[in-house]
């Protein structure tokens, strides 16, 4: 459901599009071009970033202690938990309110709390203690399966029963704008006989993978879980992905361990993490899509939101070097099977502990029509067509010197919940 | 080979069958009973913890900023590299020598850098950034083969090729003594047929797995690999370590992506991490074992090596409640198929950055013979046979109240280089 409530606005002009409205308000760690190691937290408004470490200074943050803002990482403000955050989210929004004088009518405090973004450079929001990702787009994993196993065997028998899940690498989960490069490794020699071994190469079938992922804020403790009816009040918010991947390197490796060398040399997120709060608008209906069917276990049933996740339109752009952008994917994080409380919840069911900041992937998000695919496995449907970009140039898979921008929102009446940019450039690999 | 060079002693009386002589010397994180909070580094000498934070706080370290044993973890003094490593060991190796009066004969230095092992607590060595389990003993991942797929299907094709391995969950790895909590998870509803779908229960296949691990020390930059020629000089040192798995949950969800709330509850490892200076020693020799055939590719042919490993005796304890530890099994790291350097250059070749504190892990360590073997999967053939532990009771799987205890140690003439304890004991399940 789109949000009713009465607009509430900023002091600082912003436009209808951006993604950065007051009703936004996402956390990310930033610095200056001047003072680049100096990391510190801030907010997103409009064209600006609001420095935290300077509110705090200035006394405003009254429930916990604001020095957190001044650490290099999120970390420790998301482990403080959801009534932290609350007030803290109270506090800024008051500040910006076109009505409140406090930051409005202090030239001197403007000038050193709002910073313009032109000038700033964005971080990693928290360090990641774990990363895992999901697999929980049915419509992906069917695709997937058809490929694989063909269309009777598509889905494995415990797809339904429980959000499949591995661990990634945290090490490797990198901000938006670094460069990716194009990764060495295995291949199987003959591409249908895998008993005649392998042989070393850069990877052909680069891809993508057009993921959303959330941080955790508070944890548990090691033995312990989360109760699907608290789930909610464990996650800190959320961030567009973009998961790479080596299709080539995956297939020779991935049996019977799971992917690993072809995911770990790169994940993408962005920068800003919209917090809970700010989508709780736009959560879909409980009676949205079709119901989980068989039942989920009890530890999984989620009573008052069904397989509800958020609305939040997906779109994914491929810029060949020299070329045009071309939007190749439309999607929306709507189209999960499993949500995220239900991913958090099946994490810990048998003890493994959260901590702060740790990242759980939703896995590719992949509609029913084939513009909604979420990876050029599906897009080219293995390679077998091809995918229009701008000026005629065509691709199955990526090409050295391509960008990929995985873009997103929740559209408002009047006002978009943005995430920003998720962007990467492919760098040829090592010789 | 063992080590021929004239045995050096300390001035503190050490048995011959303690595993921390003076030629070991490993690095731990402690704290004392009283002040449990305030960790530092230490060196385990006989049954003395030497207080690494009062040696540096005294000047005893020029090479570097001692301040680094003074930190919680060991993390940034892994980081300094193995010049840093190697003038570390010569100082402290020195400071014990019988000969040398400085600490010996300083009884206020004494007093305070020598703390007895009675009266301190053991804490993770380091802040655990990225954990990976390896697969690479070929009787383990032959005999679980046969049991899944059958004999003439056991070995997957990829597995003479390269490593496998995965990534585990960091946040859950423990320190030798912390119980373990039984998981509780989904497990398939009929044995034979996964299609009828899974219930929720206790783990009732509860399971360890003898492995050792290594710590990362310096790492290698995002985009890029490690040599196999330096991978020596990036590995800091070794422990113990015991992978808990629940296989009857591990049966039903590892299917495409691999196992993930099956072992993601616990991870126990050794406080003490034994230097690779200490097991040089150790090494087996260049022709131990069957060569590799098929030959690795170039990257991981390692020349001077073959696939020697090192020839550290292992053995598995379990100890009923109220009961008396019997030794279940006898393996040894030198049974490994893929040495620590080829899984460490393997799991960088797509670009993955490692980072100090990193820790791979072998993956269970099975010999030939059936009372080698490192599970009890394997030691009971998945539950077809009885395995007997003292006073006449026996095992398939773990009870609650067990406690299990992986010990290790090098063997050299006269003096042992040691692991200490890997323990953990099983609680019951929460209700």
């Amino acid at each position: 459901m789109a949000a009713t409530h009465t607009l509430e606005e900023s002091f600082l002009p912003i436009a209808p599009t951006s993604d950065f409205p007051i009703q936004n308000l996402p956390y990310g760690i930033f610095s200056t071009r001047d003072a680049p190691e100096q990391k510190r937290a801030g907010v997103a408004i409009g064209d600006f970033v609001l420095d935290l470490a300077v509110i705090a200074a200035a006394g405003h943050f009254k429930a916990f202690n604001g020095s957190v803002f001044a650490e290099p990482t999120l970390n420790t403000f998301m482990g403080l938990g959801k009534a932290s955050w609350d007030s803290a989210r109270a506090t800024i929004k008051h500040l910006l309110l076109k009505d409140t004088p406090t930051l409005r009518d202090d030239a001197a405090l403007r000038a050193r709390a709002l910073v313009p973004m032109t000038n700033v450079l964005m971080h990693l929001p928290a360090r990641i203690g774990d990363y895992t990702d999901f697999y929980s787009s049915r419509e992906h994993a069917t695709n997937v399966g058809i490929m694989f196993r063909g269309k009777d065997n598509a889905l494995q028998p415990n797809w339904l029963h429980l959000p499949v899940g591995y661990h990634g690498r945290a090490s490797s989960v990198v901000v938006s704008g670094t460069e990716i490069r194009r990764p060495r490794g295995q291949v199987q020699a003959d591409n249908t006989d895998p008993t005649k071994g392998s042989t070393f190469s850069a990877c052909r079938i680069l891809d993508i993978e057009l993921e959303m992922g959330f941080f955790v804020g508070t944890g548990n403790k090691l033995g312990d879980s989360i109760n699907i009816d608290e789930a909610d009040n464990h996650i800190f918010g959320f961030v567009l992905m973009n998961d790479w991947s080596a299709r080539d390197i995956q297939k020779w490796e991935y049996v019977p361990l799971g992917p690993f060398g072809a995911k770990n040399f790169a994940t993408t997120i962005s920068p800003w993490v919209v917090p809970l709060a700010a989508l709780e608008a736009f959560r879909t209906e409980p009676s949205f899509g079709p119901e989980q069917n068989p039942a989920p276990l009890p530890y999984l049933l989620d009573r008052n939101y069904a397989r509800g996740t958020y609305d939040i339109k997906l779109e994914v752009d491929l810029k060949p070097e020299n070329g045009k952008a071309a939007t190749i994917s439309k999607s929306n994080y709507k189209n999960m099977y499993w949500n995220p409380k239900q991913q958090l919840v099946h994490h810990t069911v048998t003890g493994c502990n959260m901590q702060p900041g740790d990242l759980l992937g939703s896995g590719t998000i992949s509609g029913v029509a084939q513009d909604s695919f979420g990876s050029l496995l599906e897009l080219s449907w293995q390679g077998s067509r091809e995918i229009q970009i701008a000026d005629g140039e065509t691709r199955k898979f990526l090409k050295d010197g391509d960008s990929v921008n995985i873009r997103g929102f929740c559209q408002g009446q009047g006002y978009r919940i943005g995430f920003g940019d998720c962007e990467g450039k492919v760098l040829p690999a090592h010789l």
